[in-house]
């Protein structure tokens, strides 16, 4: 059967997460909704990443199969109609029966978006994670960088994480500040179940000066997720995009700048 | 009785708009059944701006008289608690009993966010207007220039504006572009009801290279609302800001650049 990839945008501020589960509403599953009234037949679709209740996607790629044969634009259009105002289809690629927009991704990129204010953010409520402590850039941006390589990112990693295994290499971290708000931008081959947020509760710790910047390193050669920092909210997480392989020709993670959009009451 | 000033934070995307009205959901309402919550009787809120359903505010600013004797961490904090995570207080004053949140104020500030895309945005889609038509910002920058001044706003006005005349004076206006994104940003002593996105719809005709940025200075001096474009949705429009006569010692206009924050799937 022939294999079809879309690129999707979702706010996840209403899902249990992307996985369907018994019970739950996901993303998924109202994704396989909508393609089956467009195929005329069930669809399940495969991911490239799992993002958690809470988290948003600019662009999460998924695959399927059918013997359905539509234009493109029944595929984009058509399964928007299905689809609830909260997900959206972005675009639709035929990149072969070889790819798969789990296994074929070469790299994820991810950004995180943190207030830091006397106040929590209302009209930002659902896109930031929130801190009162007032947080200081430069000895985060000096921490980061001992992410960058391949590492054990055990210290990062969730109790429930099921990766085969802990080591991921990080190609790209960067943080910027605008007002009140910190965005983290980071690219690995893949990630680990909660990595990002892990290593934003470590970073919030060494920004709000309770850690000195060369701890991050010490948390990450420790590779014991009890002496890492909280978990930051889910709601500051942005999935931006996948790499796959130049052959199969899809588009790349979403490049809005970190900061591009509406104003807050800060 | 002592008054007091609050400057108010609000995602409209849930409300019928600012003022109470039978049978609906209002912003007002809600902020009085909170105050009242701390003041231990009834208060009776007035606002600076009546924002319509869907538009949201950086800063409103409202005034009450209350005999209640509460530290100023109470009408922020305490209040909060009480009001939805739509709606947030940011700041308390006590600007005397000459103040009054509508009449005092010498101007009001706008912005509009406007989106130009293919496809409807989903993660922005509470948060901005959107055409599927390319719009071409430098028109539209030549033809607001005509706004600057005191004219009669009648075609930029709605049917069932209450004010007394047509006439107010707009003492800034600009407009800049962000990827998908136009910002329109517009400052006047007053606004009449959906002058903003009434001027933004007029705009989009103009972007889209339906009309000559001239026209906008047509529309404007024929001063009657059936030449000009359509009503650009509520959900673009967020009132920045009131600004009060110096001696109130009261926060201005929320400063925030006008592409603050959130990815795009763009």
């Amino acid at each position: 059967m022939p294999r079809i990839a879309l690129g999707l945008e979702y706010d996840g501020s209403a899902y249990r997460g992307w996985q369907t589960q018994a019970h739950a509403v996901a993303v998924q599953s109202e994704l396989e909704a909508a393609l089956a009234e467009i195929a005329g037949h069930p669809v399940r679709v495969t991911a490239a990443g799992r993002t958690d209740a809470g988290v948003h996607a600019c662009s999460q790629v998924v695959h399927f199969d059918t013997e359905a044969e539509r234009p493109d634009r029944a595929w984009v259009r058509g399964v928007n109609t299905h689809l609830p105002a909260d997900i959206g289809v972005r675009w639709v690629a035929h990149p072969g029966k070889r790819f798969d927009a789990r296994r074929s991704g070469v790299a994820r990129r991810y950004r995180y978006l943190l207030q830091s204010s006397a106040l929590a953010p209302v009209l930002m409520r659902n896109r930031v994670g929130w801190t009162w402590k007032a947080l200081d850039l430069e000895p985060m941006q000096a921490a980061a960088g001992c992410l960058l390589g391949e590492h054990d990112f055990s210290s990062f990693r969730a109790a429930g994480c099921q990766a085969r295994h802990p080591v991921r290499t990080v190609t790209e971290v960067s943080l910027a500040r605008r007002g009140a708000l910190i965005a983290l931008e980071i690219e690995a081959n893949a990630f680990l179940h909660h990595m990002v947020r892990n290593v934003v509760g470590s970073l919030m710790v060494i920004g709000s000066g309770e850690r000195p910047s060369g701890w991050l390193a010490d948390v990450l050669q420790a590779r014991d997720r009890r002496v890492a920092g909280v978990t930051a909210p889910a709601a500051g997480l942005y999935l931006l995009g996948v790499r796959y392989p130049a052959p199969f020709d899809l588009p790349g993670p979403a490049t809005t700048p970190a900061f591009a959009s509406i104003p807050t009451g800060e």
